[in-house]
């Protein structure tokens, strides 16, 4: 390559750094909840390329929260054991024993997560809802009925989190929970990853999922919503809009928002940098759901 | 019961409160760490037993921090996966399916424990030494036996586990650490222990064994000894007069004591109430490895 | 003693201090008013035993605030100058004079307090509510009749005793105020305990007296009263079901519960241990007045 | 008076206030150890001007320390309970019932000072040594001869005179201190000040005595010393140079400068403001014994 | 002069300091703002007499923040580049050379201030309102007439005069703002007084003025008001009884008082230690403006 | 452009952000002095790019401190008044009118910068070292020879910049002191930097100029230096193989590492982006002059 064209591309490097210099500002200190699962948590370069956004994001001053699922691995390991797993309306039929397997390979993953972010020299710690009672939850039943050990989040105990972001760490969740008599509950990601936003009054959420975003219709790519506010989301649930597999998703959304937290994404994993573009361009990605005050 | 013994018992019940009063105060503030393992991890009632000991610590003011192993359950789940666990000079060989089973176990152990606790108004945190890079570790060669990912410590980083202790929360760790790479290790939880406490200068090391206490000779029940200064338990390791099974625990307690922690008790972890009763009274029980400028 | 007894013996006491676990950490960082009179001050094995228990208070983390008087004493000296003691519905009238040596001999009691709680290990320091100005009292009347320098209490200044409490001292007060032209002036300890428990906004205030608690007639061993709320103390007093002695004390621990104290005891200073027993069982003792809302 | 005149007062005042500017910047945040005792306590002119010249010293920013006496009081209130006052070498012979005696007068004299700086709008406590174990003392013989429980000071806990320092309070302590077994022990309070000094690194130490300062030969009001380094002091100490009374007060002086006082001060209690002349004015009053190594 | 007269004088003068305390006392930690001009900002004596004034009164515990503007130096400076002053309505006609020449002067106005006060040995800041962007302004018009670079203050930033009032230092800030375009204006440094003490809720604001005071009628030296209620003043300015000059200076202090400053003076920048007078004597100078509830 | 060019375009800024995490976590919260001057100060282009990198330092988490110069102006607003400029080996001959020019200039263009940078999104504050008495000097003589106001620095005190730096300000400091007896200097910017760099013991000095860097033969392109050890420099000057021009600014930067600044820079102020290169890539840029003990 030519002197002169090396120049330039050092220069236009430059100008990138220096475009992001607003975002920088803007977010500086502010608490973004990630959730993390899905293709980017299988895919090899994906998982890298989110571990070095979520890095980028806590270098230059925000406080990044991680919470993350672990579903196929469950699975597997329950074969291991000679168990079956069962699912309804989209829940994991929880016994003892698959409880005991969930939070084993949770931890796993959990710890897994950790030492990924060590080794891109940011400080990481990997809890389960049980450390510092963290998590509190009751039993979930689904339309009546007993799944086992799923639990309904009534209750995010802040204060172990804030330690850890005050003192520089990222905070690596799974979702685990006990209720009031210390039993161990597995919990839906989503719902976790949403409550915690919600009482840390995070600035973003941000969902990384295996599709581009919210469509109206799934099977109409054109059907994309890139924002939607909360009011107009409410309105659409309310009207049966949504279809079966994204309105849990969408629900989730609109509660986060409607409890506080400021802006909710969902984003493809699939697509390389999707929390870095997110962040740090003004091109929307994937769909944003906004308060209905806001103005955008 | 009569009104008058039942006062009597009162009465008694508060002597012994007052009675615990010097041990309180001289240990207020002062780290205490705990090898928990053996029998008092397995038997649920010794288990419940250990937990409350070590609330009571921390309710009174010291500083306990847990180190903890999980032998069987390794083994347990290694044959589920169709694994055959192998020790070569009392190591497990840990190829790569073993470390990954290893870890899911010590983490699902960890926060077993750390529910526990909890559950009895403590405020903990499970950690493995990945949280924050606490262990480092190098590859171990036994004889210059490769015996896989078995790791020598080689750094204790103290930060998240201070973090932790000013915060008011019991850490509560596993022995896993990280080379320099960020690859996995298993690490003998002794070894842990003792390099943990010598990182934060503690006050006591006491390891829940399932024996009474450092025999001469194992088979003399009357060889128990109560009290050793360090340098007397040097010179019957250069004489050769430990046995086996023995040695490589008593070169831990020396290398704590030689590495700054004022003493190192070994205890019966098959005896209810063995840490209180070690901290709380004068009757010296199992054995005591003390410094040996100090005097008794 | 067989060694199998002993060893009984020891592991009983193990659990009488594993008993205590709840209430230690209940009350852990909550202040407690005593108020410190009667036989327990005069008698020297009640005396030893008030301050152990005190210092057992202090060394598990709970904040005791001690309040003195020093009645006898006074009466005492007054006749080595050759005056009369006079009282006047229970309080003493107060002359110049009488006032300089009710000064000189609390501040010696108060002083004796604290070197007693200073040989047990626990810090304390030893103050008058004219250090910082503590107590401000403004001339009391009774009945309309001048008794000399006798205070009523207008304002606790809570700022010493809070930064000697947050440096790990307990506060030893003994009950003298100025009024706002600095005058000294003597004050009925059951009150200055009583303010400074409100003005704390004490857990517990607990007044040591010279009865087992409150009798609704005192002739009556069998009308103790061990738990009587706010209201229904009230009550009594308006229907005058009160006698004299007694009225005054009820009046007080009213006056402290409305003010915001959480539970006020009427403890036996003459039982060993009292206050441990108070503190540390779920056993009533004594006469306990609480708020109406609560549930007990 | 005329407008002219006033006006001319008027402005030689604010003149008086910016001459002092050198000095208040230059003690700012230092301590001032004073040692107050003699006509200076009696008489009550004295006594009030002493107290306006330590609460200046403490508005414009010093840290003032007050070490107090109270001599005459203890004789009269002995004889009070039939006892007689006597002294070896200076030294008050102390039996146990004039130990009671002395520490009751000494609490009074020292909540009286208390009092009357609060009356200025200063903060302060009063402390004996017993109050956080300040002082601690072991039995003093006089040429082998038991003069009772007189104590000879052994070490200044300064815990508790910084925690009140540093929240704005100006300790007013009485020469009381208690030994290893916590028994209650007379000290001179002229040693208790300079100890105390010495133990708080203070920037000068200031006597406040009834002669105008140290005269060479008493007889001659013309051997009045101004300054005198350390060194020389010494020299006329071993020379026999310094006649009875003089003595201990010019050795106590010297061991002040030694242990690290860094000007020491031998001021005339009876003049009012002599406090006030010392800090504010460099003209040298009374007489001033300094580090050899300083350059007047 | 004889020894006697020396006495007495030094005397006098301690008594002097003593007349100070309760003043010292009072003022302690507050914020006075002092609004510096006119002859006592060319007059070298008046100059040094403020600048020990201002630095008695932080010595002493206050916290003075200066104000000043530098009126006959810009026109000066103007002249040297060719420039006309031209003025409306008492405003400098301010286009955008001027504006530079007027920063250039200001700034050197301002830091020559910052030195002198150095000189004294207390710690001075100079800031512009660019620094940490403290003063925000937007275009003043007059009577609709565009005057150029001359701004209406919007909003105080007050973090960085905390900042550097909380690290000893003291702020001296000249008239200069911003518009929300980073455009500088020129600021009429009363208003920039007046608002500053509004801003950090001063004690007090002191006008150094070359008058006396306010006077009813400028001719009519008897006339000269003392104390003057917010209310009272208002009532003057609607019955348009105040005069062209003085009617925008007496508009401002109302605006203070109305704003939060306690108290605002009109002081004689001509006298020697007017400051200091008014600070620290109960002889009303000048003129006072004060709340309409307070009490005199 | 396509959205599939969009979409590459995109990725690839993320990629140039990923890149720059090591850069940024390795110089988080370290100091870096920067010598502003030349071209970059003149042209408008180079200067928003300069104030843009400086911000974007800041906002990653750096803490830069800016000295700068002011030559150009100076001379200029000296004709204003008729003054002539007359250097001597550089150094501006600096009579009493000159350093009130210089100090007017250099105010200007200092709070100039501020502006800028307010208007980025960061804070800043300016500072001559008058403030907090910032830079102490004694007169510089050239040769013997007396060139006027003209300062050798003796002192920097860090206090004020630590201030600013722990609340968030970027120090701008224009190159002014004040000798003991306060009278004003005008100092060399360079030297001013290298003063204040080795005094903070910064990570990095970086000088703003108007070549590539360091020529060995400034007329030979190809003699420039990228890397050269400190005792390289040294041998180089010894040798007098550097030529007069660049001879004191080498010497300037020998003097900042000796004294303990980590590395050096010169960098060529006319090229866009020349700091953030510098510290984001590993490209040397410029010149670097660095520790002979540091390994590349």
């Amino acid at each position: 390559m030519s002197d002169t064209i090396k120049c330039k591309e050092v220069e236009y490097k430059a100008n990138v750094l220096i475009e992001a210099l607003p975002y920088i500002q803007k977010f500086k200190g502010k608490i973004v909840v990630i959730k993390y699962g899905g293709s980017a948590m299988v895919d090899s370069e994906l998982k890298e390329n989110v571990m070095k956004n979520v890095a980028l994001l806590k270098s230059v001053g925000m406080l990044p929260v991680i919470v993350h699922g672990g579903g196929n691995e469950i699975s597997k390991w329950s074969k291991y054991k000679g168990l079956e797993s069962e699912f309804y309306k989209g829940l994991r039929v929880t016994d003892a024993e698959t409880m005991e397997i969930a939070e084993m390979v949770l931890g796993s993953v959990n710890k897994g997560l950790v030492g990924y972010m060590e080794s891109m020299g940011v400080k990481a710690v990997g809890l389960s809802g049980k450390d510092g009672f963290t998590i509190e939850v009751t039993k979930k039943y689904v339309d009546g009925k007993d799944i086992g050990f799923v639990g309904d989040i009534i209750k995010i105990n802040t204060d172990l989190i804030y330690t850890l972001l005050n003192n520089g760490y990222i905070p690596v969740i799974c979702p685990i929970g006990m209720d009031k008599d210390y039993e161990t509950y597995n919990i839906n990601a989503d719902e976790a990853a949403g409550a915690i936003a919600v009482a840390l009054e995070a600035e973003k959420l941000a969902f990384l999922t295996d599709t581009e975003g919210f469509y109206l219709d799934f099977d109409d790519k054109s059907s994309l919503i890139s924002r939607i506010s909360v009011d107009e989301a409410e309105k659409l649930i309310e009207e049966g809009k949504i279809e079966g597999g994204m309105l849990p998703k969408i629900q989730n959304c609109v509660s986060a928002v409607k409890g506080g937290v400021k802006r909710v994404h969902i984003l493809d994993g699939r697509k390389l940098h999707s929390i870095l573009l997110e962040i740090f361009t003004n091109k929307g990605i994937g769909t944003l759901i906004y308060r209905s005050e806001e103005i955008l």
